[in-house]
């Protein structure tokens, strides 16, 4: 099955996360209200790209550690189908967030293991967001083997994973034959010359490799 | 030294927020920007408490976990001192941020180890953030022995630690002895009857306790 490409609207601003949304967001499949302007814009971020694609699945990307039931409540009332949490939440956390937005993703960073992961399935968390931290990244680490046998491991166990990290489309190849749920990319589209034909770039590649 | 006394607005709005920091924003001794106003009115909950308490040190608790220098200095930006990190994050994004803003602290959740927290230390973070998470006191844990001595081995490791979940004045003196460095409260202050005379309540206590 052909992955889903979500757009990581990782704006500082919100007019600019609209101007480009307003460009892409019927290219993509989700669309991601991206941490910085979570925190920059507040819910209003969310509404607006709610009120702008009123038929897409949009992810607030809170990367929730806490009172998980508050704030799946506040984004899912702003517009949110999906949330994130942080794999260092508790599971308490967890299932609270999970009742009040369609689905939670568990956010992998750090230290996390695989008898973590199968807790927060057991606690009815079916996907999992497999990253290369931009600080990370930013350090000069890329994907490899190591990510790939991790992100092979985590969709064996039962999770619909989503990969994000520095991809381009010339990424996605490394991932032929691995069953991404999801691919994340922010500035793989924001940041091209023209941000719809990166969309589309992308889509066709998807297309090219896994099927329609 | 008498620990510090940091009130954490968790509102889900500005105006709750504006209405109880303007009462006991000079009797406390810092101010928190939480997560769940930092996510439903992002930047401007900071940029108005720092408008109303131009000489107090805020905290933007952000839970930041990529993405390290830019949140920062749009936290910094906006008018914050300092800014949490989760302990999940990687060194680079902690490393990151803290180039950006005067200090961070990082938010232990979940499985955190003290070989992590000894490369916090040595990545030049300074203080830690010992939790109940709230969605864990909702499912019955309570403060215990176990979580004074991870308190104490971490200040004799060279943090300074901030306390927080669910305390309340009569819940101080179990640290007796222990030289926290802040005690953060939500709703111990902003859901008492007389918010202002809770927070003189929990200053009198901190004061007795551990001495001027």
């Amino acid at each position: 099955m052909k992955p889903n490409l979500q757009i990581a609207l990782d704006h500082n601003d919100l007019a600019s996360a609209l101007k480009d949304v307003a460009v892409v967001g019927e290219i993509v499949d989700i669309l991601e209200i991206g941490t910085i302007l979570c925190l920059q814009e507040g819910k209003k971020a969310i509404e607006c790209v709610r009120a702008l694609f009123p038929e897409k699945t949009i992810v607030a990307d809170t990367k929730c550690a806490d009172a998980g039931g508050t704030v799946a409540g506040n984004v899912k009332k702003a517009g949110a189908d999906w949330m994130t949490c942080i794999c260092s939440a508790t599971i308490p956390t967890m299932k609270a967030a999970n009742k009040e937005v369609d689905e939670i993703q568990v956010e992998l960073y750090g230290d996390w293991t695989y008898e973590q992961a199968q807790e927060w399935l057991e606690a009815g968390i079916s996907q999992a967001i497999y990253h290369q931290s931009r600080d990370a990244l930013f350090a000069g680490e890329t994907w490899g083997e190591k990510d790939l046998s991790k992100v092979k491991k985590l969709i064996e166990m039962g999770f619909r994973v989503s990969v994000t990290g520095g991809l381009d489309v010339d990424t996605l190849k490394l991932f032929e034959g691995v069953e991404v749920y999801t691919f994340i990319t922010g500035r793989g589209i924001t940041s091209a010359e023209n941000p719809k034909e990166a969309a589309l770039a992308f889509q066709n590649e998807l297309k090219r490799i896994w099927g329609e």
